[in-house]
């Protein structure tokens, strides 16, 4: 009778019995007539001792499926960092799924540049310690879910094609949506605020997309947005729900995958109380403490966020800070001035480790004042017509926050490169493949439709 | 001392107190000096009583906060269809936080036509019977991740953006991306796909998008899909595991939201054995049961879909059916043709209640078949580089299957319209407002510019 599969981590409790495992050729070592396979399955590795006539020819990564004997390993030769580390399998039939052509590199301790890493991203997110990296991602997405819900928050699916650009600005992918001009939406941020009359609460976890024109380490095209709105909350209860919710976030991450935290060197993550400074206040510590004067800038760089995390680590014993209070010029239309002193936002961003993670605002609530900023703006009010409906029929005060996935992703990582937190990542340079190497390929194709036609 | 704001459930448990409550103006109804307000907020319905002058002018969707006495209502008041119908408040103190327009419509007892309700979504969707549409969705989705995760699923986060047709069809969003021609994704298939070498078993959540010119009750332009894929499954596995899938979804809806359903009209779902059928075996139940020669069709209609499930209902005791083997054309070209007989294909469609909801298949995994498949079918395997690279170095037999988010909730309910179904519905005459009355407002907007410049 055909035995059914079990998965790797499962032979520890078949000692002594007949199994059929199947996975991934890991790693092959030969030893003279016995071969040993690393085999991976989604559970992990399971070391599998072959005859060599079993395996012949078998390579990398080719998918096997093989029956064999689980063997309790001799105590002196346990590997305590392997799931399946006091155990191996005595092959006794090995069947070859799927073979695999020559690998372009080894994958075990794989060490390319980025462009090759996404060159071959198919291929290189099968490196245990790459592939790890969403793990965390996954863990992050989940908490965060949990947590919202926890908050009362109703999830909802907001559309990403939208009719104007949706926070008014110019970095926007165009969409021919049917012969109309359309728009692939920078966030969810009107259509969550809009449902705050509908469920008072809501999050939505979504695609942004910023035609952004500039290549950083921290930007990406299209990435993934972790939003939460709340009606009913003033800018106090705002910042601290979403203190609540990152904090939340990383603990989930360091409480569910500290085997590869540890993998990344990831320290572990102080969380005393969050610093909160307005913009001004924390240009005014960076005078004070690095000797560069920003204090009339509208924004923090890159390296004045680097330099408040470390005073904040220091002092605070914080790797995360609260910004408050950015230029209300600087924040997108829908933020409510500071009522004391209007030049300055009731805005705020979330940094952590040198690095803004989350960002949000109270928003303007009242609907004569929205239309008045969108026209202050150059903005057309029409274009907002469905988001103005909400505000025209009652709207209560209220904000939210985003947060970045990729971003956090890469920063608790200490990930060089945010495209490394993205499985596909989307920038001015690519789609899977160089924007290059892919209009090559376009132009090549009319020729050969030439060459075709010519010869009838 | 300022008190805080609880919410209007949790006024069960103050009895006797002074509490703080906010919410919109569900309903207003006068009786001379006394007002009763109904008001509602996230958890449910309080009603409030006021002298008039508390409420002066005070109007439907004005939103509120009001402070005062919880009490006990009489025994033959006591309301047992609202959460809060053992209890009222007495008001003492009111205070408008924003004032609602006067509404187009009464929000109560909404009876409005499918433009009216879309025109006015932001708006409409305050009814409580519109807004718990989207309550069953969140249960729904809720329960699609808990039983992926369940089974041992990892969740991935996929790309919309793609640099050519996903499916090989012509129906697709063209993007201007960064001056190169790029479309969005017709589904996350082919990078849940590529995802198996690297998680084994993914799911995810995520647009589609279809430039389908038509309409119909069941289509969208952007939807939301609910995606699976496992590695070393085979085809009798795959349909077990999509028929767990979607019935776990329903029956959570069913537990988490009784009363909606009841509100609905839905009858209890019958899950009795799901008959699985070839497409040539429902061909003739139709013939049989109907009368209707459909033997030949390449698909199911939408009628031979209504007969399907009528007849499961009747003769197997079951709202879903499953559908099987398609034909190898009308598929989309990863599916793997039936090895006995290579005209039809190791595909499927789970129907629920006279439609499908579902839609999977076993998929080719070996590289060379592969190729060819795509070529036969007239395509470039150029334009599927990164894809293929996950089959060149090991794919295993793999298969999955997409869950239609909006068809689910649809049919749950009853719905007339898909759209009803969608928060924001896209489709070929509508992004939130009508197409053509987006195109008026863009043609007005040139002309005011050319009158500002003529005034120079």
């Amino acid at each position: 009778m055909p035995i059914n599969r079990i998965i790797n981590c499962q032979t520890q409790d078949n000692i002594g019995k007949e199994v059929k495992v199947a996975g991934w050729v890991n790693i092959r070592r030969d030893h003279g007539q016995i071969i040993f396979i690393d085999l991976r399955d989604r559970s992990g590795i399971l070391q599998v001792v072959c005859q060599a006539s079993l395996v012949e020819g078998v390579k990398d990564e080719d998918v096997l499926e093989i029956e064999g004997l689980v063997k309790e390993r001799p105590s002196r030769m346990v590997n305590p960092n392997l799931i399946t580390g006091k155990v191996e399998l005595e092959a006794k039939e090995v069947r070859v799924l799927a073979r695999a052509q020559t690998l372009p590199f080894t994958l075990k301790d794989l060490n390319v540049s980025l462009p090759v890493l996404l060159d071959w991203r198919a291929l290189t997110l099968r490196n245990e310690k790459i592939k790890n990296v969403f793990k965390v991602q996954e863990a992050l997405a989940d908490e965060f879910r949990k947590s919202a819900r926890e908050l009362d928050c109703t999830e909802i699916f907001v559309p990403t094609i939208s009719a104007s650009a949706t926070e008014g600005g110019a970095e926007v992918f165009k969409v021919d949506y049917y012969s109309h001009p359309a728009y692939l939406t920078q966030s969810p941020q009107l259509y969550k605020q809009m449902m705050v009359p509908v469920f008072e609460r809501v999050y939505t976890i979504s695609h942004a997309y910023r035609s952004e024109p500039s290549v950083t380490t921290r930007h990406l095209s299209e990435s993934i947005q972790l939003d939460c709105e709340f009606g009913f909350a003033d800018f106090k209860e705002l910042l601290d729900l979403m203190e609540k919710v990152g904090t939340n976030m990383f603990k989930a991450a360091e409480s569910e995958c500290p085997l590869i935290l540890k993998e990344y060197g990831a320290e572990k993550i102080s969380y005393g109380e969050i610093p909160r400074l307005t913009l001004r206040a924390a240009q005014e510590i960076i005078y004070r403490e690095e000797g560069r004067d920003v204090r009339k800038e509208k924004d923090l760089s890159p390296e004045d966020e680097i330099d408040i995390c470390k005073w904040a680590l220091k002092e605070k014993g914080s790797d995360f800070v609260t910004i408050t209070h950015f230029p209300t010029q600087k924040r997108a239309f829908y933020t409510m001035p500071d009522p004391e002193n209007p030049v300055f936002s009731l805005s705020y961003d979330l940094l952590f480790r040198g690095m803004e993670i989350c960002s949000g605002s109270q928003r303007i609530n009242n609907y004569d004042q929205l239309v008045s900023t969108i026209k202050e703006r150059g903005m057309n009010p029409g274009d907002f017509e469905m988001y103005l409906q909400s505000f025209k029929f009652g709207m209560p005060p209220e904000g939210g926050f985003s947060f970045g996935l990729e971003r956090m992703t890469k920063n608790i990582l200490n990930l060089g490169n945010v495209r490394e937190a993205s499985l596909f990542p989307r920038d001015m340079e690519r789609i899977d493949l160089k924007l290059a190497e892919l209009k090559k390929k376009e132009e090549e194709k009319p020729k050969k439709k030439k060459s075709i036609s010519q010869k009838k």
